[in-house]
């Protein structure tokens, strides 16, 4: 229904000539979605802000035929960073969440992780020591987890956890800790012709078995950061094995690659909340023509978490000198949402 | 169109009870875009033998609502070689091609290639010469010409070369090149509501400038090679600049992995034409529910080339026996074919 709507915007009134006449609608649901649409608040979770003011003036710029500001549907490439943008990325990231799961897991085949760290603490219940080790630690809990599986059995290991697993101080699913403002973005940008895309230094195997049903994107519209895989024939069929060895970071300078190489053209709009996100933004900003660049700042230390500037987790600190300095949007979480998880009423 | 297309297909006819009653048509020049279809062969260039017929009842049974066969439309990803399948590979890889003209308007900046192979023989004009060095001569002449540039600068140098360039025996632009008979396939999947990817190993940033034009797949829907390419804040702003490193090569065991890390889903219909889309077909034919896995044999020395199991380009040998042996469809181009390029009437 989205490609449909993406579509209608070109449609010109058409007079139906013959009483009765049946007529095979394309996508004639999608037409009763946009004329309800047409009547609503397409972000109803947002306040009335310089925030959201800011995105229905983009979005009708960009769509406005004949306008100086209008861009080609071709054209609409929505990027969004995804921990700490569209869900929430506190106590520790939920792909590192997942690790440790699996670390559990693993432990009784790995006799040697009781004495190697950062397993070793990690086992003895220490989660914060072990994280304490620093980005070294991490990575080889995400490495040695992530990795000597085919994609498929990882990909049931993620379905598996995604849909059980439980956050420590929602008790709700991690999926469910989506931001219900930003899908009401992707939502109505999807339903003016953008194609949205999420461009995170989050795994893109982590991500892509679940994202189509929270937020709508497809598989092929995700970049992340990836590990080397395989092709291996073996007896049963052909298997992609997960290697052990990093291939690309999808942070910082990186998202910009991840871009050109996933997307191939130039994104016109750019959300994210970290200085991972700086390069992603200053990319997008440097196009021609209309440009939209933001910032989701976490000022809610009551309904969400409070941090920026000397946080070890989402820092945002350089981002937000730059986006101050060019005039980018920055969400302030507080006062511009109404909601922020959609199971919130 | 063709994403409103994709949707029609699941609209329900409906009465418009109303006479006269203005309506905003979802995508109202579909609707008769479709309505003619309907009428009409989707596949003229194609003679009606059984690579054909197998085709057509793929889409048939893919799009039957109801049936066991049906795929739902998110699944319906189909995948094309590009060199020898969606366009020619003789007398030499097009891109070679290209990268052989970058070399001459390079030369002067570079007066160590008059004494360095395979440049030498090169700039003397033996071609053949040059190119009958090996693969490593070829990759030495494409890293060359296609690194130390930023990523814009060498989008302007393909699209220079596209439009421009003119094949030795057609005296034609390359773009014009492409199979008639597969454009065909190509946009019949579309309009049923199939992704069009291509998945070559050719370069991903030679390909992306040119085939949303020649092909109607757009930049984000194409796999192929690549080369480390590096994000640089220069004093005039952001730029990625292309290194002379190799960063994935998406041929043979590569396809499967490309087709795994930009598209996360697994096809349901792949097209090739040599040993380097074995793994591909393979890929594809091992997933559950319909598939459909064809080459393109050439056997026209008239109208196009006739090479296969002893070819030094696009050799087809184990992937012919293999589809023989499976019994995924062999296009004999010669036969079943009606026209090869869109030029000839």
């Amino acid at each position: 229904m989205a490609r449909a709507l993406a579509d209608e915007r070109h449609a010109m009134p058409v007079k139906i000539p013959t009483p009765g006449r049946i007529l095979v609608l394309a996508a004639g649901s999608a037409l009763l979605a946009t004329q309800a649409t047409a009547q609503t608040d397409p972000l109803p979770s947002w306040n009335d802000g310089p925030a959201k003011q800011a995105i229905v003036k983009f979005v009708g710029d960009v769509t406005k035929q004949g306008a100086s500001t209008f861009v080609p549907p071709a054209e609409r490439i929505a990027v969004f960073d995804n921990d700490g943008t569209l869900w929430s990325e506190q106590p520790i990231y939920f792909q590192v969440a997942f690790a440790l799961e699996q670390v559990k897991a693993l432990a009784p085949k790995h006799p040697e992780w009781q004495t190697q760290e950062p397993f070793k603490t990690l086992l003895a219940g220490d989660v914060k020591g072990a994280l304490g080790q620093g980005d070294k630690a991490i990575f080889g809990i995400i490495g040695a987890t992530h990795a000597s599986l085919t994609t498929d059995e990882f990909t049931r290991s993620v379905t598996s956890w995604i849909t059980t697993a439980k956050h420590p101080r929602s008790g709700r699913l991690y999926s469910e800790m989506v931001f219900q403002p930003m899908l009401e973005v992707m939502t109505y940008l999807r339903a003016n012709g953008f194609k949205t895309f999420i461009v995170s230094g989050g795994g893109i195997e982590f991500m892509r078995p679940w994202v189509e049903k929270v937020y709508g994107i497809p598989p092929e519209q995700v970049v992340g950061s990836s590990g080397i895989t395989k092709f291996e024939m073996r007896p049963t069929g052909p298997v992609l094995l997960k290697e052990p060895k990093i291939e690309f970071v999808d942070d910082g300078p990186g998202k910009p690659v991840g871009i050109n190489r996933f997307i191939g053209r130039r994104p016109v709009l750019a959300f994210g909340n970290s200085d991972g996100d700086q390069q992603m933004l200053q990319w997008t900003a440097a196009g021609g023509g209309p440009r939209f660049m933001a910032i989701v700042h976490h000022t809610d230390g009551e309904r969400e978490w409070a941090y920026d500037r000397t946080s070890h987790i989402g820092k945002l600190d350089k981002a937000w000198d730059e986006a101050v300095a060019k005039g980018w949007t920055v969400v302030d979480m507080k006062k511009d949402w109404k909601r922020i998880y959609p199971y919130e009423k």
